[in-house]
């Protein structure tokens, strides 16, 4: 087993030690991460708002029994089962941000927190787009028909609950540009703190 | 105006110039930008082959006049217009990476080859995954209808054109990561070379 040399008599330590010391920061690069960080929890932050809303929209679109419901429809149970996921991996990021910003230290491990926020936030805004272009292709569909003759306010809610997932889509594909450029950052410095 | 000092007898020139000579980079450090470069041809180029075969599939689904036609349909408007537009870019983008390849040099100039190439893989993989979607969703709703019992074959190959548009997509993604790293490196480098 190896083990460090000890100095001997009259030798003077190296002044360039080979192995920087660890988690080194000066104040700016902290503060420029804290500012980073606080865009991303905005981001989130909106990206929870228009999701949950949009998901609540797809949930309660159903007037009674002699009209449509939406679970009647495959690509709004997308809308809203895409809304949801993403309602709930905004909640869970927004804790996991706020924690980093007051304690200075990732929830995860580093390595593991920056590729699970890149990646999640990719699949998530791609699944995202997909579901409202499923939903808006489908209501497209249903205002030539009858359905929205039969029932003009299912049609109305649903635009609304689409157009307000687009908008969560739009705050998401933002977070996941910020958590790439951290990706990148730590796969070039070992550490998210180089900006 | 300055100009450059000239060295008064017995003055040897300075051995650290402040200013490193520009556009300095090791063999080995252009060998792994050629192989990260072949990847990301590789990818083009079935990223054309699949957008390609999509937007021709679309585009010759009309057989006689009294069958359905894919141009009456907006949605399958939208999936023959992002696969059409994913092939002339994708064939853009392949003639630059040989270009890159086989010169050495950016075909625009640096900074702006690097954000062109990741902003437009990225806008055009979120249009391609979304006329998929729709084209998806509507093909769905018509499989229930009666324009599939009509004429089976339309709805065949609408599937598969759909198909073959995901699988233009998912390479297009792959362009889109590998090009957003050159984008990082260069943003914190000042050179897409440090891999």
């Amino acid at each position: 087993m190896l083990s460090p040399q000890p100095l001997r008599n009259g030798e003077t330590p190296s002044p360039h030690p080979r192995i920087p010391p660890p988690h080194f920061h000066s104040t700016v690069s902290v503060q420029k991460l804290k500012r980073f960080n606080s865009l991303i929890l905005v981001f989130r932050l909106a990206t929870f708002c228009f999701s949950l809303t949009s998901a609540v929209f797809t949930l309660t679109n159903s007037r009674g029994s002699d009209s449509p419901h939406w679970y009647d429809f495959d690509a709004f149970r997308y809308v809203f089962a895409a809304n949801a996921i993403v309602t709930l991996y905004s909640l869970f990021e927004m804790a996991a941000s706020v924690w980093e910003i007051s304690r200075g230290a990732t929830l995860f491990p580093e390595v593991l927190q920056v590729w699970f926020d890149f990646g999640h936030d990719q699949v998530f805004a791609y699944l995202l787009l997909s579901a409202n272009s499923a939903g808006t292709a489908l209501a497209r569909t249903l205002k030539g028909g009858d359905t929205c003759t039969v029932s003009n306010a299912f049609c109305v809610q649903s635009y609304i609950a689409i157009s307000l997932g687009f908008a969560g889509f739009a705050f998401l594909g933002l977070s996941s540009l910020l958590s790439g450029f951290r990706v990148v950052c730590f796969i070039i410095n070992g550490s998210r703190f180089h900006l």
